[in-house]
């Protein structure tokens, strides 16, 4: 699955919101919910129309905000972030949203998403003098607006915008205006809410359900939303034939209860499970996911094939940061970590097992082999996405091609590998008809970049060596 | 839901290991695996054989134990506790297990149950000059081993048992020994496995599955096992013709992947949906459960019916001891805590919404209100278990009658309160047939006092003003 | 110097206050006056008059209180405690205050001492059902009163002291009084103050000063006080003809702005150095005393001899219990610890260097080394006591003889160990005029067992082997 | 006295050492032992000579630093900061010495010192595009050296010091060579030391002795020094008529046991004293000193004068930053913070309190007092340096007229304001001599400019309202 990644392999979360009294208080439960997208470290900048004011640290949004601090950020406005990652780039330093002061305001930076030119975009800003405060791809874009000539803030960073490529949702916010823009493909979510007369803005609308926010509208690709005290302001910067999701939000990342362009989570996941179900029909007796971002699925192919759902696997909701892991030793003695199978449910069962991607393949063995070691007599193996057989340079650490299972081998080589009596993933057009979106192209709209290797954006050789996302 | 009582109506856990090199690892382990029977604090005793020494603290098992703190406790044999309350009783004292040490050795407890003699014991004990450490009634069972006249430890256990009632599984350790010992009716479940050669013991068997250990056999209401070098010893020390292990386990509080008395949790929970669904047919739309421990109802509840299951509340998992609860203003806009309906599933539709139990019934209003709030056009409550009418003395902390909404009402005005479409039990007898125990007798080896109001002991006075279990 | 031994010869300091509306700050304040007689752990407890609460934890008073734990330590009467040592029972458990709760009432003790015969005791105790929490000697007093057959506290307090033998001054506290307890022999500094209307009770007199209390009388030998709503009550439990105070609190422990029974330590220090240099006429270019303790010795030894006083050494402030203690090998190459020497002042020079005892001999090694390396051309070692040739059983843990460099060997053969080109120590007899205690008797009403062996109390076997003072 | 000036009258301190197998420990040393100077933050960089790393914090050395800490400070070079201020620019980011990543190599840098136009320089630098990250004057310095167009990395810190103005002694290092300037007037200490065949560096020569150094000279105004593989080059960047070291380094800041320029510290301020002792004999019983800093020049006084020295006031070693404030109410009934008088010593004496400067006069005040209440008859003030009349704009924090006391009173109008019988000023000639500098000039080499307005070098406008120091 492709949470085997450690840390890797989940997004970034943004949230703000403009002119509310309680703007920091709203911005801990927006970011709260957001936490699955990345639980490395968490911040919040409040502004009250004279500084900016922030407050970041590493670990969970429980962990880093006390009442106090809370408290103390009083503002009412504030973007937050919360981080998954600390590859290539970890430490407080690295956590954001940045905050840049100068004897002419404050300027705070939110990001999700990766660039693919950062590294080049970087070297030529040192060799004019700048000095960078992180190892993050982010900060290039707070160089080059401070670099802009422009006068105005919007047109300083659509000017920057102008030689940023890659993957990315900013919230930049000063003592005046909160500016978002997306990239021109998309690629990653962000929606815009109402909460009372207060603009919101999200990486998931499940951070509007949360904060009792009514969604607006969806962000567009290419385009920056300016809001201050005279209203909001929309204005596509990019012209863009080729609006491009990442496929990858439907299938692991977003929560269930997130819409995307209008579709929901759960529902898609529940509709890649039935389309499973009629793609690979396998006589079993019980259906069971892998806990948590497989349960649709597998409940999606119960209901198609009838064979019933149980809950084979169980996880261990209290695995967090700071849990010892077991030696090597104790872990062949049988200790298990995260999940432990329901002997109960499986012994004498042939058993289906619904995951939502495989990546390097070693989490999915290692499922097997504790299924049949619970006593299940089969095995089978179905995947609720096609083989990831390219890396993604946009925010998603599989940026070598060596760590990717299917990379280089068949269907039947993995199967192997991973010891199940059957392996099946599921085909791109099963996946474009189970999300069912509806933009017009082949891809409808989605990027499919690591299962089909067509990308959407240029790729520069720097990338491929890219360790740092987000 | 039965997790409305804040913290209150979860169980404590118990781990002990004899004799194996990885003592201490292995207890942190099977304790990670029981901690949803107790969050509040946790500890373990480890004895070389020559001394016992001790760590513990307030938290969640991987917050008390560092990897170093793991390593320090060094010695082959260990017992240790996750503990659930601090009602009546917190802070760094009550944690468990108690080690008391003396000049003739040490002596360390854990226990699981609630005594309903213990303060008429301490105050008799207290009379006679003891001094008491902790307001646990734990610490009661201490001061009688050591009173006793007896000189062998297993004699004294026996001896102060014959003073003591209510519920109780109790681990007891000395530099030489292992003492398990369960209450005459067998109230807490309570299991001893094999791990290598080495004795387990465990408050469920999912304990077993995580740390790669065999399951034995379940202890016997009113045995005594002493475990020392010489092997393992079993008496019963109690004649008991009316076994009643607590329903709640089955109903709430087990894990779904552990088996008691044989039967497999998350199949007894499956079958009570199944059930409801045969005591009550409703036509609707959608089938949702209450995260986490109505889900394995809810799926019955929908295999049995034919309407689909889908993920209509999401469970936030990142809510823990530090988060910042929101105001009531806030709460009145809107902002959510715990759980969040997923308006994408429910809008427009009939929602069966099955839940474990209810006790004051705030939290159901609360989910009902949430769920017609997303656009729910009827939401109908069906509870796998009958209503709660009655204190439990037990280990449970609904020991007055005022907190229990169904003491004196009937199910149409709880139905009213609740503002459901409508709301269904489990009947007793449904109840029964669904777990599927064939014990003899009415009961069928299980405690009903909460459903029925029989209690399996006595019941004096003092307990009913009880504010603390476990 | 005594402060050689680690954290072992020091004393642990007492403060009470009874009906202020301020009892716990007022405490705080105090125990931090008197933090020089104890590092390792501290504690207050306080008493609205219904019921007694505790705040506790190893370290300093600034470590362990923050504001908001004062706060919390809501009551109008108060006693604390600093204690000194880890040895032989460190950990949580065996920081004083103890607060002992019992369905009758709670009682508070803390203790400054060490009782002779409490192993003996508590073999008794235990013997007959007795529970112990802490490894402390203090804790049989609390059994005692638990234990003795009176009604009224303070015979209950009378009744256990009958058979405790040592050095103790105890404060013990209830809802409604407080008791204050000295041995017969009045090992241990205790004084009386009054705050506005509000009896004080501290160790040194100096908390009075911190706290802009006056000081009212000395606690006397073999007394018992007991303070309560009906005002303040003393009874000499124990006729004494024979008060012995321990001469080193004049010589090392108490701090210089304190007074015992009417004599200023600073001004007793500052004689015994003037004593020695009538004592020990030595030709030298500077003086300089060994930081803290003996610089009010060397100052007087200044102004008698007419030699100039200069700051030879100095003492590290920051050193403290997280400092990381240079490696062998660093300490090889010369990095210093706690002390350093002060090259301008001591090169090319003949030295006199005071300081106030010698232990090990360990430490005055070191400084004549380093005085000798930083240039100094000769360094005389004159000591403001006489050898100290017998172990403390009173509360210096000074219980073996052979951790004594005096124990068996002549004044030359210390000086060859520690490398001076002379050494001095005070005789008994200049000790005694210069401190100027105007008692009757041989001793002058101090004990000097240290010295002399002549030990004021019964000695028993299981004393030989304490480790744990206080 | 100048303490009185929370944390702001003190100075941050360096430390340096190039190619020692010890390198991060000995630079742990070297900090502790220049601790005084500041206690607000610490930092350490090392570099094995590939890449550079940091740590560091808030708080004390033995604060900041753990064990492992050190250990994980692997390399063979590092540069250490102790920083005494959170005025105008507190926090973590704060906190030296600062480390610049860049994709050519990193830069870390330590200053000690106040530029007198970095805020003219950090405006021109943020117009032309520069983000700064700290609100420090010292950042301006990495902006300068990053824009310089030389390609040797001396000569790029050359060319960036031709543009500053003010007081600086700065550490340099990068994976390959250690740099140090000092300004052209040497307003702050700076010596260069070996331990054994490495080079070391610091603000004082304390921190020489404690890791065993030998002392190898002082660092000349306007001197820059490269240390690397190569050896040592120096080079006077600025020909300098004119040094002026900070009077006030050998009046109040430095050690005791640091010499500056050949002069030891201690045997100055004793010198101070026996001058002050000529220019105003007084009739008394006792001189005392203020501790710590005051204890030198009160000796001194007492020497000259023949009055004898006693420990008159206390100093409460154990108040650290954690410590609680009395609050008003509990101050004006007597609760003592810091000082606490000797009564034994002062009462119904005539006293000479000596005390190194008065800056608001607030302490002295509270100080004279506090004496009067514990008994003495006459408090007799005596300043071992001439009335602060004008503000430093070098590192002190006296930056505007309005907070000094002498600024336009006369020495009758400050000795009423603080209530003392007399109050006597060191005059500036009686200074000099007494410190006795040989340099020639009028001011012997030294800054006199808080005394007589006579600035080193230019003052701008922007520095007036500069609160930041350091």
């Amino acid at each position: 699955m492709l949470a085997e990644l450690k840390g890797l392999n989940e997004e970034c979360g943004l949230f703000g919101i403009w002119r509310h009294e309680n703007a920091a208080q709203i911005t801990y439960y927006g970011l709260q919910s957001l936490q699955h997208r990345g639980q490395e470290g968490t911040g919040i900048v409040v502004t009250d129309g004279k500084q900016l004011k922030s407050k970041k640290g590493e670990g969970l949004v429980t962990e880093v905000f006390s009442k106090k601090d809370i408290e103390e950020l009083q503002g009412d406005s504030a973007i937050g972030h919360v981080r998954y990652s600390t590859a290539g780039g970890g430490g407080y330093e690295n956590v954001q949203p940045f905050l840049f002061n100068s004897q002419s305001g404050g300027l705070a930076l939110a990001h999700n998403g990766n660039l693919v030119n950062a590294t080049s975009l970087k070297y030529q800003l040192e060799m004019q003098g700048s000095i960078f405060q992180t190892s993050s791809d982010t900060e290039v874009l707070a160089h080059l607006i401070k670099r802009s000539g422009f006068s105005k803030l919007s047109n300083r960073v659509k000017n920057a915008l102008t030689v940023i490529k890659g993957a990315y949702a900013f919230l930049i916010m000063t003592e005046t205006e909160m500016i978002i823009a997306l990239d021109p493909h998309g690629l990653r979510p962000l929606s815009l809410g109402l909460l009372g007369d207060s603009y919101v803005v999200a990486s998931e609308t499940c951070a509007f359900d949360i904060v009792g926010a009514e969604f607006v509208r969806d962000i567009l690709p290419g385009e920056l939303l300016v809001i201050n005290d005279n209203g909001i302001q929309s204005e596509i910067f990019s012209l863009n034939p080729n609006p491009a999701i990442c496929t990858m939000e439907y299938v692991y990342f977003s929560r269930p209860d997130s819409d995307i362009h209008g579709i929901n989570v759960h529902t898609a996941r529940k509709n890649l499970g039935k389309q499973l179900a009629i793609e690979a029909p396998i006589e079993a007796d019980v259906v069971t996911g892998v806990p948590d971002s497989s349960i649709s699925a597998a409940i999606g192919y119960a209901e198609e094939s009838g064979i019933p759902y149980e809950l084979g696997l169980i996880k261990n909701r209290y695995v967090g940061r700071t849990f010892i892991q077991p030696s090597q030793s104790l872990r062949e003695q049988g200790v298990k970590m995260k999940l432990s199978p329901v002997r109960g449910v499986v012994e004498g069962k042939r058993v289906i097992m619904v995951d939502d991607s495989i990546v390097r393949g070693t989490t999915s063995k290692r499922i097997v082999t504790m299924l049949k070691d619970a006593g299940a007599t089969e095995v089978h193996v179905v995947i609720s996405s096609p083989p990831i057989k390219n890396p993604c340079f946009y925010g998603i650490d599989t940026s070598s091609y060596e760590e990717l299972i299917a990379a280089d081998r068949s269907v039947e080589e993995i199967r192997q590998i991973i010891g199940a009596d059957s392996l099946t993933f599921l085909s791109v057009e099963g996946l474009l008809k189970a999300i069912g979106r509806q933009e017009p192209g082949e891809t409808r709209g989605q990027c499919l970049a690591c299962f089909t290797g067509k990308y959407p954006t240029e790729i520069y050789a720097e990338s491929m060596k890219l360790t740092k996302k987000c």
